[in-house]
């Protein structure tokens, strides 16, 4: 269902020969209205790639008629000439949809560096505009995958509205969002300042939640496209709800596809002072190699939860702190808690919980452990 | 040579039986005059293990008559009862050696989140006192090893005095300090004050700016004693120089020797605004995973430099940077450079240079690579 499960959208996903392998890598997604309201967020990296650039000045307006997407190439560090590859891709998409190129977003994802082929990607946008189809959105999201062992698509379903969306993502995920692709749709009729707020909510407690392996990348954009086709304006809270699921769910499935990783980390921060002290320490808990390491051996070593904490400014009194790993709250008051031996490791999910012990705040951050293949994916060959 | 290279020290390192291996786990370092100062930093993890918490207390005096160092378990996240166990070391090692136990600093390192065999430890005090030598700087260096695969030591000589050194540590290393444990001394006749002063000065560019895997420990250690038995007081410089050598050679040691890496990787940023800038980005390229994980491949993916200077606050413009790998210039003014094929990746020591354009400020981060090997140690067992 993916981008195309709300009513006024098409999409296409095609090979247009930007990947060696021949595999799909040109997605084509658009808004046929009757409303063009977009909003969007993009990577807090500053080394940006120029699609990035391209659609924040796009986003501007608010308005989005259609998304370029490709793989093969993330047009990232490619000076002048990478911007007016971009500038080109939705100069043609506006040619052959009949468009406003300044309403064209772009999205690229793959090696850093390196040129696109501009010649296959401007031929296969020919392609991508015959195949639009309003049952395309499958295809899209197959389009865009990287080091994607699956495809990632999620739907919610509002009173009489929809909003649906497809992601890609695989490595170098991290806060301030992952080398992931997002693109939302809905046939609710939100204008632009309504989508702004309501992504920007969503996206805070899910994408940019998920810290896969601790790099942020130079191409993450997360875009949410309202074609109003339904006639219905939900109520904010229902609409907001319904995002922030179709988020989770996406995130969710980031982390559970993540290279070469052998456990899904759920670290859940409670009694912290604030909100941003739970999310600090859940980020430096997440990020910690030694910890993730241990994870992958099925070790509940919380000795290297704790010194993770240790690294942050967040309230606490290293006294006070207590660990949970599955249940077992093998850390308490700082010191050796229940048998660690108690801890059952054998699943694929694994479920920290730090106690602050300062306040009633928490958040939830998701990681996946280190592994000898997420090494050998992301030594053996360039990416 | 290490420790006792100085005059006016004898050390000893024995087994106690706190590793299950029989391996030497009980070193001694012994201050015999007649000058006992000393200064000493420690981590700056805000969990500190109670053997850091107890010598941070003995150096507020600026004397330190004796060093005892275990290996076999850090004593960290123990609660009261493990600072009981570092206060009932010193006070028997005071015993043993008609000591102040005021004055005998502890430091411990091994598996958090343990208890210390105490009877064994105690009991090995006695032999570790009767084996104290002046030439037991080696067997106390070989004693303080956890999963160091040689025992680091370095000597500097100075006109009439000498500054020797011992040091573990082979994982969890990251600024702020290592897991390392590291006892310099020096017959050089310098007070307390004046040993502080050059001791921070020396970590500052050298134990501080080694990162092997951005995981800081409960446990790091770095002490200087002073014996004064050489009588002679050395020039500020020639002594600061003295030390600053020792600490280099030591850090360089245990990059040399990280757990289950196959790469040093040298990262210089130049032409920062601040030396904090310079750090700053250094810090970043020598943390992102997915750089440590190409290194290792021997692939020059510069892209993934770029990607970790833009996560920085540091003052840069992104289309000015600049980018060396092994003296090629793959990347510049934020853009594709020479050809990355010209790169010779070959060798275990690998050289960034990452140029802000910015300014004239420099800094030189050491780090490993990411390799399955790491993933291995650290996953295999509890450490």
């Amino acid at each position: 269902m993916s981008v195309t499960a709300a009513k006024g959208f098409t999409a296409s996903g095609i090979a247009a020969g930007l990947k060696d392998s021949g595999s799909p890598d040109l997605a084509l997604v658009v808004n046929q209205g009757p409303r063009l309201a977009a909003a969007g967020v993009f990577t807090a990296n500053r080394v940006k790639a120029a699609p990035v650039l391209w659609s924040q000045q796009v986003l501007k307006g608010g308005r989005v008629s259609a998304v370029v997407l490709n793989s093969g190439g993330a047009n990232a560090c490619t000076g002048p000439g990478g911007f007016q590859d971009t500038h080109a891709t939705a100069e043609k998409a506006a040619r052959v949809l009949g468009h406003n190129a300044g309403e064209i977003a772009v999205a690229s994802t793959g090696l850093i560096g390196v040129r696109l082929p501009m010649d296959k990607l401007l031929t296969g946008l020919d392609k991508a505009a015959v195949e639009l189809s309003a049952h395309g959105g499958e295809k899209a999201a197959i389009a865009i995958k990287t080091t994607d062992t699956v495809h990632k698509t999620a739907v919610a379903q509002g009173d009489g509205w929809t909003v649906g969306g497809m992601a890609k993502g695989a490595g170098m995920l991290a806060p301030g969002l992952a080398t992931m692709l997002v693109v939302l749709t809905t046939d609710a009729d939100v204008d632009a300042a309504g989508l702004d707020e309501t992504l920007r909510a969503a996206t805070r407690q899910t994408f940019d939640r998920v810290d896969s392996d601790g790099c942020m990348s130079t191409n993450d954009t997360v875009l949410l496209l309202a074609s109003g086709a339904s006639g219905v304006t939900p109520p904010q809270d229902a609409f907001t709800e319904a995002v922030r699921t179709v988020c989770d769910d996406l995130a969710r499935q980031l982390i559970g596809d993540a290279e070469g990783a052998s456990k899904d980390i759920r670290i859940e921060v409670v009694g912290a002072a604030t909100e941003d002290d739970a999310v600090e320490v859940g980020r430096s808990i997440a990020r910690n190699n030694l910890l993730k390491c241990a994870l992958h051996g099925e070790d509940p070593n919380w000795g290297r939860v704790l010194s993770a904490i240790g690294t942050t400014s967040a309230a606490f009194d290293p006294d006070k702190l207590n660990v949970a790993i599955n249940g077992v709250w093998v850390c308490r008051n700082g010191s050796i808690g229940d048998d660690r031996d108690l801890v059952d490791m054998r699943y694929r999910e694994v479920r920290i919980t730090a106690d602050l012990a300062e306040g009633s705040e928490s958040a939830v951050i998701w990681a996946n452990d280190l592994t000898a293949d997420y090494v050998h994916e992301n030594s053996a060959y360039s990416s």
